[in-house]
């Protein structure tokens, strides 16, 4: 059996987990898994992650492995994208772990709301809350991408890949990425790497 | 220089980096770092971490790492708190990122505003948000812990250590965790182990 991904073809967090296949050479079969039309609701789903949440990879043994960024790293183990234990993977670990605490909950939510739901309006003070928040993480990235080509010194690494899943895509959450002109040059660095597609747009 | 931690001593991200120092024998130099009293918003704090969190570590070479659960897993690697790469590895991974991601928003936030804050009826809207949420973390965690001592199969880990940090305060959220009893024992079991003390009480 062949490894398997069921995802979700617009979201980052799904988007990673491709990324990584393809960067590290393994062949895989994508199952879509459409989040609006509730596919990760289906009885036969829920058996595979009773989490019910995309993305989630099934491995050559029948193994079920769950949450985005940990499917990243599992593949980039051994890997130029894993930089080796010590300093310079903690570097890396670091912004994996301000990805899914501080960024994703801002600037992916807001895109979900805004162009998933098309409830800007509905929700507008939780979108302005995303975009606070949202403004904030993009300050932070700045600080280092103003100055450097990738976010950390080893190169183009797993905490590339997971940091710019969403945030290629804030414009659709109403960020203008035009304000942070260190992380708009990065982002176009990273997609240009070989192995590398854009996400597509939610809409 | 020895090693220092930031930190405030009610926070459980904090706790994070006490316990793995400790479990690893590492001396350490800990600044009482309180939150409540703004303690993090000082020049000389941001000077250190201009993301102003806590907590923070200063290695012994005066670099500064971030990020309780990056942490965890610098001071782990090499030891059987971290399992080795492949599936055992990425099992403790996949819980280290559901904690930042479903548990800590949710079981951590609900005890803030409860018990730093004491904002529980002014933030009602929230706290409901935060049972809600927090309720369905500890559901994941009961599917695992009702039938198992650990939350990975590589007995405990640094899974362990994240997910016990705040999950042994969330009666502090206004969580009732009789309600699930496999998470209740896996408490008591995880505190009694050499190295671990409870985290003081917020109030």
């Amino acid at each position: 059996m062949p490894i398997t991904v069921f995802g979700d073809s617009i979201s980052g967090n799904c988007w990673k987990v491709a990324t990584i296949l393809r960067l590290t050479g393994h062949a895989f079969t994508w199952v879509e898994t459409d989040v609006r039309r509730a596919a990760t609701r289906t009885p036969e789903f829920l058996a595979l992650n009773p989490n019910g949440k995309v993305p989630i990879v099934v491995l050559e043994d029948g193994q079920v492995i769950t949450e985005s960024d940990a499917i990243v790293l599992h593949f980039a183990e051994g890997t130029p994208w894993l930089p080796a234990p010590g300093l310079a993977r903690t570097r890396a670990m670091e912004w994996l772990f301000f990805e899914q605490y501080n960024h994703e909950p801002a600037i992916a939510v807001a895109r979900f709301i805004i162009t998933y739901l098309q409830q800007k309006e509905a929700q507008i003070e939780r979108v302005r809350q995303c975009w606070q928040r949202g403004a904030h993480a993009l300050d932070v990235m700045e600080r280092r991408l103003a100055a450097h080509d990738f976010l950390t010194d080893a190169g183009p690494t797993v905490a590339d890949i997971a940091l710019v899943a969403y945030t290629q895509a804030a414009d659709e959450g109403g960020f203008d990425l035009a304000n942070w002109p260190g992380v708009q040059a990065w982002i176009a660095r990273v997609l240009a790497l070989p192995g590398f597609t854009k996400l597509p747009k939610a809409a």
